[in-house]
């Protein structure tokens, strides 16, 4: 552990721990994208991974860790906008512990339904990220249900970290990586066990536009107004305005402080290309990354020139693909 | 080689032939779908190969052996209803042979242009097998061009063979495996290779409703209606009535005469499954395969446990996914 609560030795730890209960997800590369951008890109295909998402790693080792170390545990209680909420669920199954899990009113059914599939509790919430924390904390007062946060949890972000350590084992001398970002969770678990496996490759966050992250890293002060707010984005896996107060010192210990904001139709254009050129179902919040990947990097020295691309996600609700409700709506 | 034109050891050959410019593609499992269907199904991801379907691997085959064979070859053609003259035209890029490709009016616009962007020249006909058969053949008498059957031709069946080269490797004590059919090349390949590598896993043909197959291989004589027609079907890589006159005696020695109809809506749940549950990008044909793989095998004998499902490819219009346009014109 370092001063700023994790380092490689948890992300390793993590791994152990999950590894029988993850997917290894596979590294795909393309070379029609690696023309169009100039670069060599890795993609890491999270939306093939358990529960569609990278979540199901963070979840999977904190509950797990809940289980190990209090063996009479009632279960666990979340709060979340849907991955998380449904990665939770499903270590809750694999632990074999009760799990509650608050969500937002006008979550996407889709992913409603799978939280209730993994034998989870579902509980609304109204959609303000004060609103699902008070349920949260009412449930696990009156249940002693162990609270799992989406990302303020460094067992969480030593899970989210053992993305980086499958990545770099198969391409270990890429230059950059380039995270989707909500509350920071992942990013600071990659960038974590990315500067233990190699501190010149440099990982990037791509936020939803309005997110002004980077003020905020470079002063190394938090700079948004209070109280937190949901983002206007059609990432609805990413709406979280301010990361984490665990996770911000490590992203400003360990995540380049430039970074990448991308509009709606930014990350529909990213994510549409993924569903054409390379044939996988991903959330718009993958498409950010690929946004990045694909336009963002001509003026960053030294330029990167093979870049990890996480593709977080792909709950995605079918009847209402982005690129043709757009249309339709116009 | 056998009496029926190909054998296992054309198959191998292609392979090599091959191996430097088509994707080793993934196979891959699901246990939620395990669950539904009681059976363990692996998936063979070829809507991952290049050009986004598995006509890749025949197309190669064919075109390089057109190469090896005349080295001063000026060129190929072919006719095909999109996935197929995409393929040929990636080969021919490959080998460095000019291409054209005949294709029918109102093939999807994604496919022409994938076709023109690996440099073929594109040629427009009336929708009818007639007319392809004979623009085709003015070309290959006016330029000398070689013909590549999309499916009437040993070297494109045994390139498509190689998929059960592959899938055989991974698993290779499957009982069965479930191959989209239109023309027959696929299916002949993989029934060959199959016999080859593992006689007792049966080789099943999924067919669009309407096609008839089933009475032809029962009685080992083509019955159908002449002229030879297209199918009224949504998945339009496989709307061809009539196999080939080349692979009818294969799929008559090699494949199940059993064969299973599928129709459109059917198709679509299927395919809509995969996009949902596996987050992969599938066309309409590879959902009859997997329609078939959750609802069909109830009643063969003996019950297959272990079950291959073919991906056949993911080359879909994304601004008209049918399951979208379906509900819209209700």
């Amino acid at each position: 552990m370092n001063t700023t609560g994790i380092g490689l030795q948890e992300v390793r730890a993590a791994y152990q721990r999950i590894q029988g209960w993850i997917h290894r997800t596979p590294v795909f590369t393309n070379e029609g994208l690696n023309k169009v951008s100039g670069r060599q890109l890795f993609f890491k295909a999270e939306n093939l991974q358990k529960t569609g998402a990278f979540k199901a790693r963070g979840a999977c080792n904190a509950v797990f860790l809940e289980k190990e170390e209090n063996p009479k545990s009632p279960g666990v209680v979340t709060h979340s906008s849907g991955n998380h909420g449904q990665a939770v669920a499903y270590a809750a199954k694999c632990a074999g512990l009760p799990c509650s899990v608050v969500v937002p009113k006008g979550t996407p059914k889709v992913k409603c339904d799978a939280i209730v599939n993994y034998g989870a509790e579902l509980v609304f919430c109204e959609p303000s990220p004060a609103a699902r924390k008070e349920v949260c904390a009412q449930i696990a007062e009156a249940t002693g249900k162990a609270i799992i946060h989406p990302f303020d949890n460094y067992n969480v972000m030593a899970g989210q970290g053992t993305i980086a350590l499958e990545l770099l084992e198969e391409v270990p001398d890429l230059d950059a990586i380039l995270v989707p970002i909500s509350g920071g969770g992942m990013t600071s678990g990659i960038a974590v066990a990315t500067h233990g496996l190699n501190p010149n490759c440099r990982v990037y966050a791509v936020e939803p536009f309005g997110k002004e992250l980077q003020r905020s890293l470079e002063n190394k002060k938090r700079m948004w107004d209070n109280p937190p707010r949901f983002l206007e984005t059609i990432a609805d896996a990413i709406r979280t305005q301010q990361v984490g107060d665990l996770t911000f010192p490590i992203l400003c210990d360990y995540a380049e402080s430039k970074v990448f904001s991308v509009t709606d139709d930014q990350m529909i254009e990213g994510m549409r290309f993924i569903f054409e050129r390379m044939k996988l179902v991903v959330e718009a919040a993958s498409g950010a990354a690929v946004y990045a990947a694909m336009n963002s990097l001509e003026d960053v020295t030294p330029p990167p020139r093979k870049v990890g691309v996480i593709l977080c996600g792909g709950n995605v609700d079918l009847d209402h693909l982005p690129w043709i409700d757009r249309k339709t709506s116009y």
